[in-house]
């Protein structure tokens, strides 16, 4: 029987039980939509916890004043299904009231580089946003784990960051990226683009992997990842570039033009009114 | 047999074991030179709690440029002799680099009104550095109970709402304030005081007594108590008045002209280089 909370104080209840049993909590934070990218988020969590928390959250604060808050895909029976499909114990999908009781916000934020950088140049706020939600989450479901996805790369070294400086006792478990069978990776937002969208978007993957295809064979200059890629995607002439960058790996710092140790190559791209975003690391294995 | 520590990893050891005995633990957080108003909190603690952990930090992040970080009174042995004293289980005394790990901050930031009024005008980054530490130290100490001293009135009511906001699963406990014989009430920071001064600053507790005197003979109109209370305060020619004011409770809500339901009566006066705080609540009872 999967759990259903949609009020803090269900949750709250409910956790205090858990917690009492000494049991391990899996906690998986998402905005619902939920697809196999999150459902490998799902099965991990069940396997190593004995007690699993899905939410399910269209956090305002992580949109812009110009984004996608409102069309954002809301699909919650779907959802609900799926979690209980893979074995969820409990999802939490609250009101955004709920979740911020106040007036006047209280933010968690991580400064620095590390927010400025890649989306956080396009999206200055949402990295704030994240964080606060991560952080009332963390404090609401007191996770043993929680489960993120590397697809969204910045997210988790920003929240790598919080967790660190914050002194969270949690263990943040990344799950490599889940794509469709022709390389798209998987993302809610999918659902915004057209077909031929669609059909230009393919060149994320593609030249993501041919980037790394040229780090195995010895390639290490920055700018050579950044200028093959950015070649590829303009090529799409439904394709608009946001960013094509490379930065270290942890917290984003500059690379030197040579890369050594662990590198993140990260894309932005527009197609129609849809941001889509992918990325692969470089690091010798 | 209390317990020192000064590293992160020490004190985590310790709660982890703490936590898996079921125990309730109590968090009394303060920058040392402990002095009876801590002693109240710690004494409190120590009655409702089974393990009481006592903070020494002199937060580096809560003073402004020109504040008095360095001269701020540290006293730790006998904060230490005076903490055992009372029961306490541990203290945690760690450098500025272990509660900042990171060269970049993660903020933990109440915004609104609630940090902008009264200490907020005049130290705009204060209450910033004050939820950031107690966030950390929440995380750190999982108390059952956190003990804070009405005497920072402001401070009370910021992580009030951080505790609401950003659903911390900790109880706040609130003491009245602790007044030497004469009045004046106990703070690290009347170590400052010349014999002159100290003498001066005997008129905030005694003004705010005498506006309690007013309230309780049917007084009502903010305006009155806050001339009274600058009026007596302006006799003194050693003291330099930051702000005498009056807000509602809870959340330092603007007054309306004539006051109703609980309202806080506070004032920050330098007296030299000394910068003092007092306050008194305005209530029916």
């Amino acid at each position: 029987m999967m759990i259903v909370c949609h009020t803090v104080d269900e949750l709250r209840n409910k956790i205090k039980q858990v917690c009492k049993a000494g049991a391990s909590i899996g906690l998986v934070p998402t905005m619902g939509a939920l697809h196999e990218g999150h459902a490998a988020l799902i099965k991990a969590a069940v396997e190593n916890n004995d007690f699993v928390v899905v939410t399910i959250f269209v956090n305002p604060t992580q949109f812009g004043p110009t984004e996608d808050l409102d069309s954002y895909p809301r699909t919650l029976d779907a959802d609900l299904s799926l979690a209980k499909q893979l074995g969820a114990s409990l999802v939490f999908a609250p009101s955004a009231q709920a979740m911020y009781p106040s007036e006047e916000m209280t933010w968690v934020e991580v400064t620095g580089n590390l927010t400025k950088v890649l989306c956080g140049s396009s999206r200055p706020t949402h990295f704030r946003g994240v964080a606060t939600i991560v952080s009332k989450l963390f404090n609401l479901v007191k996770p043993t784990r929680a489960y993120f996805g590397q697809k969204d790369a910045q997210q988790v070294q920003v929240l790598k960051r919080m967790v660190k400086d914050l002194f969270f006792d949690v263990e943040l478990v990344i799950m490599p990226i889940i794509r469709e069978a022709d390389g798209l990776a998987k993302s809610s937002r999918n659902a915004y683009l057209s077909k031929e969208e669609r059909q230009a978007a393919l060149v994320l993957g593609r030249s993501l992997e041919k980037a790394q295809e040229q780090f195995k064979q010895g390639e290490r200059k920055a700018k050579a990842f950044i200028d093959f890629v950015s070649g590829e995607i303009a090529k799409e002439r439904l394709a608009k570039i946001d960013y094509v960058a490379v930065y270290q790996l942890p917290d984003l710092k500059q690379p030197s033009a040579i890369i050594n140790g662990q590198s993140l190559l990260a894309v932005a791209v527009y197609f129609g009114q849809t941001r889509l975003i992918d990325n692969c690391i470089l690091e010798e294995r």
